[in-house]
C-alpha cells in the first residue's frame, strides 16, 4: 500500500499549520478593520504562495508547497474535502422557505440581480473573448456563460457577514437582501454546474450540454424535494436511535461525502453536490442548533481557512495581474449587479437610496467567486490573469460594500461596553471602603485621561447617585454620569475586596463597580443596556471578578456566557 | 502543480463516505450492546478491507481503495490528519491535576499496572522473539520494548466510557482508574516515541537512542511545563482579541498541527506531538468547556470513525490471524495488567473484589493499543500476524472489561424514562375530557400488554391519585401506581388537545400525562425522579407536546435540551 514518507507526513503537518496559522491570524485581523475575514485569509495564501514566499524564499516555498510527488497530491485533496465542508455550511445557511416569505421584492431584486450581469459578462465575454483571455481551443459558448455566470451570482455568507455588522440584517431591506442572495446563489450554483457539464470532457457537444442540464437540474430538484422530506423523516429516527449528536453528524457527513462523489462523478464537481446537500438538510426543522452549531464552527474557523488560504497557492498574483482584464471584470461585474440589484428593488417599491444599498450589498461577491475561479482554472476554462481578475473582484466587491452600504443608508452605531473599556480604566484594586471614596478614586483616574478635572467628574456622578441608588443585585454597581463635552463615552471597572454599600435591592455590597460616563443620553442608554445584559448573568460577573489582569476581564467580556 | 484527476477525487470521496457511514452505522449498532462504539467502526473497516470485500468482491475493493496511486497518498494523509485529531482531543481529555490529587493509590494502580504488563511482555518477547514474529533484522531490544510498552498502556476514552456506563466514573474507584489510565496514557506514549525514535533509521544505534531520550522527554516536560503555561496565557489574550471560538479554534488546531510537524521532524510520529499538545491545551482552566465540546463532536464522530475504520483496510484479519500469536499476547497482556493494577490497587488498600475490578478496568487497551500497533506495521518493526494478534487483544480486553467488573461489583441499574417508553404506549390523541376518561383510556391499552385486566389498573392508579394530585406544572400530569406481579415498569405517554384538570398546582390544564406503573418502589422512584429532570424544562414538554410520531417523541426524550 502507498504510504507517505516520514519526510511528506512532516512537510503536510507544517504545510497545514502554516496556512492555518497565518490565515486565521490574517483573517482576525481584518476583522478588527470590520472586513469580512475571507480577505484575510486569502491574503495569507497569497503572502504564502508563488507570489511572495515563492519569490523571496523560493527554497523554503519549494520545501512547503512542492508542486509535484505526494505532498501535492495530498494537500490538494484536503483542500479538496475543505472546499467540500465549506459548502456543506453554505447550503445549511439557505433558508428556502424564506425566500419564498419575502415574495414579489425578493424575486425581482434576485432575478434583476442574476440577469442584468450575467447577460452585461455573457455579452462582453462574446465581444471580447481575446481579450479576457479565451483561447482558439475554448469553446466561446462556455466561456461566455461562465463569465456571465461568475459575474452574476453574490456571496450569501459575506452578505450576511455585512449586514449583520451593519445592523441591518433583521430590517426588512435586510431580509430581502438575503432572501435574494440566496436565491441567486442557488441558481448561480445550479448555473454553473451546467457550465461545468458542458466543460466535461467525456460528453460530446450537444449530448452533453442535454445529459448535464438533466443531471444538474435532476440532482437539484430530487435533493431539495424528495430528498429533502427523506432526510426531514429519517433525523428524528437518527436522533431516537442514536447517540445525540454523533449519529446526526455521522449522517450529514456521510451523506454530504457521498452527494460530492456523486456529483463528481456526473460530472459536476463536488462542491455543487454538498450545497446541494447542506440546503436540503438545513431545511430540515429536526436539525438541532447544537448540531449545527459544532458543524459551523469547526469548518468555518478549521476547514474553510485551509481553502481560502489555499487560493493564494495557486498562481502568481503579481505577475499575473492583469490591469485591462481587472479592471473591465470589476467594472461590469459592479455595474450589472448595482444596476440590476437596484432596478429590482426600485420595482418592488423601495427609495433610491435603498435601492442603491441593495445593490450594493448583493454586489459583494466573496468566497464563491473564487471556488468558481479555481473550478474553471484547474478545468482550463480560463487563464491565470481570469483568475486573479475574478478573485481581485471578489476581494473588491466584498470590501467596498460595507462602507458604501453604511455611507448611502445612516446608521446609529450601538454602543457596547466592551468595545469601549480599557486597560487605564480597569482599577483592580480599589482601596476605599465606602461609596464616595470608590467613586473618587475612579474619577481620580478617568478625568485626566480626557483633560478633564477630576472634581466635576465625582459632582456630576454624585448628583446622579443622590437621584437614584446604582446598586444593581449580586454585587454589581454601576453609577453613571452623563459629562457634556467629552468625545467619547468611558467605562470604567473597577473591583474592590471589601464590598462597599451602594444600595442595592438585596442589600448585597458591591464588589464590581463599572463607572459609565458618556456625552449624551444616546450611548448612555446603549451603555447601562449593555451592562444590564453582560451582568445579569452570574458566572459573567464571577468571570469578572476573577479578572486579575485586564486581559482577562476583556477576554471575559468578549465571550458569551455558555 | 499535481492535482488530483475528476476520477480521482470520485473515489476518495466515494472511499470517505463509504468508511464513515459503515463506521457509524457500526459503531452505533454495537453501542446498542453498551459495547464501546470503537470496536463496530474497526469491524466497519475489517468488512470493508482485504478481509471480506477484498476477498469476495475485489473489484469493488480494488476501485475504492486502491493500494498505489493518488488515492492511496491522499487516504493515507487524510487518516493521518484524523488520528491527530482524535490524539488532540484524548490529549485534553487528560486531566495533569487530578493525578496528582488522588496520590498514593493511583499512583501504586498506575504504577504496578505498567510496570508488570511491560515486564511480562518484555519477557515473552525476549524469550519467544521468533514466535511473535521478528525477523532477523529486526533490533531485538527494540521489539521486546515495543512488545511491553504495547501491552502496559490503558485506552483512556475506552475505560473512561465503560466507568461511565457503569455508573461509576463518579465513584472513589472510578476516580481512581481514570487518574491511573491517564497516568498510564501519558507514560506509555513517552515509551513508545522512545520505541519510535529507536527505530528512527536516521539515527545510528547508539547516539539514536540518547537523541530520541532528549527529544521526548524534552518535547514532553517542555510542552507540559513552560508549553502549558504559555498556552494559558496566550488563551485568555486570544479569548479578548478574537471573535470567539474561531481565534481559539484556530490557534488549537495550528497549534495541534506544529507539533505533530515537529515530532514527526523529531522522529517521534505526529500523534505524539498532537496528544502532548492535547494534554497541554487541556489544562488551561481558560479552555472553555463549549470550545472543547466543538472539538470533540467533531473529531469524535467524524475523524475518528475514519481512521479506525481504516484500521481494517491494512490486512487481512483472516489469513494473518495466527491464533498462536494471539492467544500468547492476549493471555500475557491481561494476566500482566490485571494482576499489576490490582496488586497495586490492594497496596492502596481495596478489597480484593474492587481491586479485581480495577485490574478488570485497566485492561481495557481500545484505541491506542491500535495506533501503536499501526505505526509499528508501517515501520516495520512488527509483522501483520503480530498487528492482527494486537488489533484483537485490543478489542476483546475493551469488550471483557464491562461485563467483568459488573459481575465483580453488583451495581443497581437505574431506569430511566426514554429507555422504558414504547411506540405501543405513545398515544399522541387521547379523546376523553375528564381526568379518570384519560385514565382509563390509558389503562386500557397498557394492562393487556402485560396480560392484566385494565380495571385493575385503574384502580390503582385512581386510588393513588385521590391520595395525592398528579398534576405538575406547565401542562403535564404524571399518574403513577405500583403494581404487584409486574415483570417490569410500564410507561405510556399521553397526549390531548383538549387540557384536562389534574389538580396542578399552577392551575393549568394538562395536555401531557405521563402514566408510570411499576413493579416495586425503586423503580417508581428512578422514574418519577427522571420524569421529573426530564419535564421541568419547559422545552422538553414543548418538544414532547410537537411529538407527532413515536419516533419523534423518542428523539425528544433522547437529546438533552440546550
Amino acid at each position: 500500500m502507498d504510504h507517505l514518507a516520514p519526510h511528506d507526513v512532516m512537510v503536510v503537518f507544517l504545510a497545514l499549520a502554516a496556512l492555518l496559522a497565518s490565515a486565521k491570524f490574517a483573517g482576525e485581523l481584518v476583522k478588527k478593520f470590520n472586513q469580512p475575514s475571507v480577505l484575510g485569509e486569502i491574503i495569507a495564501g497569497i503572502l504564502l504562495g508563488p507570489t511572495v514566499l515563492g519569490h523571496y524564499r523560493p527554497g523554503v516555498y519549494a520545501l512547503l508547497f512542492p508542486h509535484t510527488g505526494p505532498v501535492a497530491l495530498v494537500l490538494d485533496g484536503i483542500t479538496a474535502i475543505s472546499v467540500v465542508f465549506f459548502l456543506l455550511t453554505a447550503g445549511i445557511e439557505i433558508d428556502l422557505a424564506s425566500i419564498f416569505r419575502q415574495g414579489k421584492s425578493a424575486l425581482l431584486v434576485s432575478s434583476f440581480g442574476m440577469v442584468v450581469p450575467f447577460g452585461f459578462g455573457f455579452a462582453a465575454a462574446g465581444l471580447f473573448p481575446r481579450f479576457l483571455g479565451a483561447d482558439d481551443g475554448t469553446d466561446r459558448l462556455v466561456f461566455a456563460l461562465f463569465i456571465g455566470t461568475a459575474l452574476s451570482i453574490s456571496a450569501l455568507p459575506v452578505v450576511a457577514r455585512i449586514l449583520m455588522d451593519l445592523g441591518l440584517l433583521t430590517t426588512e431591506m435586510g431580509t430581502i437582501v438575503m432572501s435574494s442572495a440566496m436565491c441567486d446563489d442557488l441558481v448561480g450554483w445550479i448555473l454553473f454546474g451546467l457550465v461545468l457539464g458542458m466543460m466535461n470532457p467525456h460528453a460530446d457537444a450537444g449530448h452533453g450540454i442535454r445529459h448535464t442540464i438533466v443531471l444538474v437540474l435532476g440532482f437539484a430538484v430530487l435533493m431539495l424535494t424528495v430528498g429533502r422530506w427523506l432526510i426531514h423523516k429519517i433525523l428524528p429516527f437518527i436522533q431516537a436511535h442514536t447517540t445525540w449528536p454523533g449519529g446526526v453528524l455521522g449522517f450529514i457527513f456521510s451523506l454530504t461525502l457521498a452527494s460530492a462523489a456523486f456529483a463528481e462523478y456526473a460530472g459536476i464537481h463536488t462542491v455543487f453536490g454538498a450545497f446541494i446537500t447542506g440546503a436540503a438538510v438545513g431545511e430540515s426543522a429536526h436539525l438541532r442548533e447544537r448540531t449545527s452549531e459544532h458543524i459551523h464552527q469547526i469548518v468555518t474557523n478549521v476547514f474553510a481557512p485551509l481553502f481560502f488560504a489555499s487560493i493564494g497557492l495557486h498562481t502568481n498574483f503579481v505577475t499575473n495581474f492583469h490591469p485591462g482584464v481587472t479592471g473591465v471584470i470589476l467594472g461590469v461585474a459592479c455595474l450589472g449587479k448595482i444596476l440590476g440589484a437596484g432596478w429590482g428593488a426600485r420595482l418592488g417599491g423601495m427609495d433610491m437610496r435603498t435601492a442603491i444599498g441593495v445593490g450594493m450589498a448583493m454586489n459583494a461577491r466573496g468566497a464563491m467567486e473564487m471556488i468558481l475561479g479555481i473550478l474553471a482554472l484547474q478545468a482550463g476554462l480560463i487563464h491565470e490573469s481570469m483568475f486573479v481578475a475574478l478573485v481581485v473582484m471578489a476581494l473588491v466587491t466584498s470590501l467596498i460594500s460595507a462602507p458604501a452600504i453604511r455611507m448611502l443608508i445612516q446608521d446609529k452605531k450601538k454602543f457596547s461596553l466592551k468595545d469601549i473599556v480599557s486597560s487605564e480604566l480597569f482599577l483592580p484594586n480599589l482601596t476605599s471602603d465606602t461609596k464616595n471614596g470608590v467613586l473618587k478614586e475612579m474619577c481620580d483616574i478617568a478625568a485626566p485621561l480626557v483633560g478633564n478635572a477630576p472634581e466635576r467628574f465625582f459632582r456630576l456622578v454624585s448628583e446622579r447617585e443622590r437621584v437614584t441608588s446604582s446598586g444593581w443585585r449580586a454585587g454589581v454597581a454601576v453609577p453613571y454620569a452623563r459629562v457634556d463635552g467629552l468625545l467619547r463615552p468611558l467605562v470604567a471597572i473597577g473591583k474592590t475586596e471589601k464590598g462597599i454599600d451602594f444600595g442595592s435591592r438585596d442589600g448585597r455590597p458591591a464588589r464590581l463597580i463599572v463607572l459609565i460616563l458618556t456625552p449624551d443620553n444616546q450611548s448612555q442608554h446603549d451603555l447601562l443596556a449593555d451592562a444590564g445584559q453582560l451582568f445579569s448573568q452570574k458566572e459573567m460577573v464571577d468571570r469578572a471578578l476573577a479578572a486579575n489582569s485586564f486581559v482577562e476581564l476583556a477576554a471575559a467580556l468578549n465571550a458569551p456566557v455558555k
